[in-house]
């Protein structure tokens, strides 16, 4: 008999989420913070100080990511719900925040193998119990069909009492430090876009990065002891450490100027890849995206909290000078990517 | 010449967000649940009783509504905007909770004309405004490119206190009511399937069915009265009344029993647009899905809120019989709309 998968358009919807939510289960600790979970109208959620931190991220087949890249990688369920996981408590923790939970809405054509939307569900649950978001679990959320594959996420948090950690509030003097990984995750994408080096030619080393751009790993425990070590702003890198930087240079009104030795240190895990594929590997730290690392400013003299590294200093900006980024005192181009410009 | 309208992939993100902020902008009461604002990693939002309830919603293009319909209606941006907030409303509504702000991510191809957007903004705006969401606004959001229009919008809302009404706890003895519309969505569907009946051709009584499909009023008043009257169960009519309501029936292991001349007076308002399809307008009051009114048990002798209007009474089930919806005590059966079944 031939092997067909069993697909969404075959399960009703309360089947398939019978068939989802034991997969999300993670546990009373996890779930402390869910008052009232999946199956009524809405969720309710713990908001211990009065407040939710709350941030919303979408997904999209063949923009964010491909089914079959050209090396031969197929994106798996798995790697979908762990980046749609990773890329929400990362804006969490950007803000020097805990997430409490996730709610999440797939949408999905309806040939889409059931098998492959329960290895979504582990994927989703898997980020979340080894990212560290230890009181997160998944609160609700909805599914539907559409033409292309697309899952968002929004997700909510908790300050516990404390101010979050803006984009704006770096100053002249202050300490430049980055948490996390830069340019793995575009080295990661680059390796996924070759075709002259298929996915069983890989290094050990290589396919490290490629996983990190299928699944990220945001430092979680970074953001709040950020926080509690008086960081002045904060962002998480998700566009890439220039542009992103740009835009806290920004709202800070300042310059952010970054250290040659200390990118090259960023640059080091990225040689091997950067030779195999003839590129810089500097530009993918400048401007590699979706590492989802922290990027953020302490006073002078703050020991940095464990994780971050010093990448650079908060300089003010000059009477003609726009804020933004340099390297060694010299612009630095934005070479991020943007979701529309070309 | 030629006139070709600017499109989403001739701007920025930033330079799109710039164009849409302010048409999102609802004055002072309407942001006071609003901490922190878009245009950081997340998003601040108040939770006075420390509980947050939160739901999430997507629409995609040509699965939940059609850019061109088969009668000559074309969906403005104002309408998928107005029912993105509207669905999400009403779940905060069901809940007898009250919204305090809307997370929105859109998912565009990159020929949409800005246009379209800002004309989007401006129904998620209007829906807010004049539906009653008065200390409601947009708190943040996410803007990415895919192949096909898709809009989620996640809401947070506050039960002030309050215990949410679950869908769990209706009894037998107790009466059955609704509050809002029931089929005028789903026969303003069936004359916007119809390429008999062109646009132009519809009388203002047809014309308001097919606006209440395209921007449906959900009754944001009743769902916090429900929860002060006592209301033992609720929910939001999204499916439609038999099948949403077997979903409380077996939440609360009860049946519902829904008396035909309520169900006669809810068919009154669509028996000119039944006449002309030649369909019947209790299978629309039934079967059809989108209306966004809520239904609710309150025990008996209460007085039902402003509103609402008893349509039916709460009974024990029998030994063998399952929890679900009877109509004059015969099993209704289940019309109205699934995700995947087909």
């Amino acid at each position: 008999m031939p092997q067909t998968p069993l697909t969404v358009a075959e399960l009703s919807e309360a089947e398939l989420l019978t068939r989802i939510f034991p997969r999300l289960e993670l546990g009373a600790a996890h779930n402390a913070a869910v008052l009232l979970g999946p199956g009524d109208d809405a969720a309710v959620v713990a908001a211990p100080d009065g407040r939710t931190v709350v941030s919303i991220d979408t997904q999209v087949q063949d923009q964010d990511f491909r089914l079959q890249w050209r090396n031969g990688y197929r994106t798996a369920g798995y790697d979908v719900g762990w980046k749609a996981a990773a890329q929400n408590l990362s804006d969490i923790n950007a803000m020097g925040a805990v997430a409490t939970s996730l709610i999440v809405s797939l949408t999905m054509p309806s040939g889409t193998p059931v098998e492959w939307v329960e290895d979504l569900a582990d994927g989703l649950a898997a980020a979340i119990g080894k990212l560290g978001a230890g009181s997160c679990s998944v609160a609700g959320g909805d599914i539907g069909r559409g033409g292309e594959l697309s899952i968002t996420a929004a997700v909510l948090g908790t300050l516990a009492g404390g101010q979050p950690v803006l984009r704006s509030g770096a100053g002249a003097g202050d300490t430049l430090a980055i948490a996390g990984n830069a340019g793995q995750a575009a080295a990661g994408l680059a390796l996924l876009e070759s075709e002259r080096h298929p996915l069983e030619s890989l290094t050990p080393e290589l396919r490290l990065l490629l996983d990190l751009q299928c699944r990220p790993e945001p430092p979680l425990e970074a953001g709040p002891l950020a926080r509690l070590s008086g960081a002045t702003a904060m962002m998480d890198i998700s566009d890439g450490l220039v542009r992103d930087g740009a835009r806290l240079a920004r709202a800070s009104g300042v310059v952010l100027d970054l250290d040659v030795p200390a990118l090259r240190l960023l640059a080091a895990p990225l040689q091997a890849a950067a030779q195999l594929l003839g590129a810089d590997p500097l530009a993918w730290v400048l401007g590699g995206g979706e590492d989802h690392g922290l990027l953020a400013t302490f006073p002078a003299g703050v020991q940095l909290p464990p994780g971050f590294t010093g990448i650079g200093s908060v300089q003010a900006r000059g009477t003609t000078e726009a804020a933004g980024v340099t390297v060694a005192g010299r612009p630095a181009d934005s070479v991020g990517w943007d979701h529309f410009a070309d």
